[in-house]
C-alpha cells in the first residue's frame, strides 16, 4: 500500500472539529502545499453585513497547517501577517491556496490566498503568511 | 438623555451574527479601546486537541473592531499581525483587551491581548496587531 | 524611442540619495517586479558580529519600491513584515527580488527575497512582505 | 560596584559599528526597556526626498535589540512587523522608545515607536513590533 504524502495533514484536518463543523473541505495537499474551500454561512456575518474576518483568517489558518504539517513533523502556527482585501458575502465559495515559502531549521514560512471565482475571473479577498514551527511530540 | 461614546460600536456588535453566536461578550467600550470576553466551546477545538487559532484571532479582531468604531466613523480591519503566544483549551475563558496604539489620516493601529485568568496570574494566549481604515458610508 | 517600463523606478532609484550611498543597484525592472544588490559592508555590522538586520530591511524596501513604482504612479510604503531567515555577514554580495502579490484600489503587496548564492545553492536571508499606496502627486 | 541592569545591552551597542556609525545614542536601558536617538543625515534619504524607510526600521531595530538584550540571555531579532505613520526629513531628530509586550519560553515581542518632537507636541513617525529569540552562545 502506498503512502500518500499529504496522510499527516489529512489525519490532522480529520481530527480538526473546528474546521469540520464549518465545512472546510481539502480539496488537495501536496508537500508544502495545500489547497481548501468553505462557504460564508449565514453565522458568519458580521456588523458590517459582510464574513467576519476571524472567518477567512480561520480557513487560511487550516490550509496553512495542512501545508506545514504535509512534512511529517507536528508544526504549530507561531504567528501570522494578513491583509484583507476584498469582501466575502454570505454563501461565497472561497478557495484557500497555501504554498510553501521556505523552511530553516525548525521554522516555516506559509503564503495563503483565500479567493472566489467570478464571471470575470478570480477575486482575492485576504493575503495571509504564516509562521510555523516544529515541536517535539 | 447622555450619549454613551462608546455607542457606533455596541450598535455595530449588536449587528454581529458571528460574534454573538460564539457568545462573545463586549464588558466595556471606552474611545478607542475595549474589552470582551469569549469561552472556549467544544466546536472550536483544532486536530491538535486546543483552540482553532482562527477562533483566538475572531475575539482579536471583533475587540480590535470594537475599539477602532468607537470613534463614530466606520472603520473596517485592512490588516493585522499576529502572534501565538500560548494554547487555550475547551472550557477556558478568554479576556481580550484592545487599546488604540496611533490613529493618523484614516489609518488607525490597535493593540489586542487576549489572556486567561488563572490562579498564579495573567496567561497571555495571543498577541494582535490590527490596522483600520475608516470608511465613507 | 521606446519607453522603458522600469524608467519611473530607475527615475527614483537614481534619486535615491540612501540607495546609491550603500551601493545598492539594480539588475532588472519590470511591471509588478525588481531585483537588486548590495553587498554588506564593514559599516553595516552589528553587535552580534552580522549584518544589521536594518540593511537587510533597507536592501528589501529599495526593492520593493522599485516593483511598486513600476506602474507608473507613485507608490509609498504604508508598512512591512519580515522574517530573519539567516544571517548575512561582511562580503555577502546579497540579492533581493520583489514580486507583486496582488494589487487593489490604491493598494499592492509585494513580496521580496533576500538571498545569498553558495557553491551548494541559495540561501534566503530575510522574507518581507510590502504594503504599498500610491499617493496624488 | 553594582551591577547596572543594562550592561548587556551596552556591551553589545557599544560593539554595533552599523549604529554607532549612524550616530545612534542609547538614552536609556533598562529591564525590557531602551530609549534611543537618531538624526535624520543626508545620506539617509530616498527617492522620494524623505527619510528612507530602512534606516527608520534600522534605528527601531537597533532599540528593540537593546531591549531585548537587557535581561541578559543574548536574544536575536526573529522577525518583525512595522507600519510608516509619518514621513522623516533631513535633520530630524528621531527617539526611539522600545518596551516589552510580553515573553514566552525563548520567544519576546517587543514595541517600539519612533516619534519626532515638534512644538505642537510628538509625531509619530513609524510603529514597530519585534519578535526576538534567545540563543544559546
Amino acid at each position: 500500500m502506498a503512502t500518500d504524502s499529504g496522510d499527516p495533514s489529512r489525519r490532522m484536518l480529520a481530527a480538526d472539529v473546528a474546521s469540520n463543523a464549518l465545512g472546510i473541505e481539502l480539496l488537495d495537499v501536496e508537500p508544502g502545499a495545500a489547497t481548501a474551500t468553505m462557504t460564508v454561512t449565514p453565522t458568519m456575518i458580521n456588523g458590517h453585513g459582510i464574513a467576519h474576518g476571524g472567518y477567512l483568517f480561520l480557513l487560511a489558518d487550516t490550509v496553512f497547517a495542512c501545508a506545514a504539517n504535509s512534512h511529517g513533523p507536528v508544526a504549530v502556527a507561531s504567528g501570522a501577517e494578513v491583509s484583507f482585501v476584498a469582501p466575502a458575502r454570505e454563501g461565497d465559495a472561497l478557495v484557500a491556496v497555501a504554498a510553501e515559502r521556505t523552511r530553516y531549521g525548525r521554522n516555516g514560512i506559509y503564503d495563503v490566498t483565500v479567493h472566489r471565482e467570478t464571471p470575470e475571473g478570480r477575486v482575492v479577498v485576504l493575503e495571509y503568511r504564516g509562521r510555523s514551527r516544529t515541536v517535539e511530540r
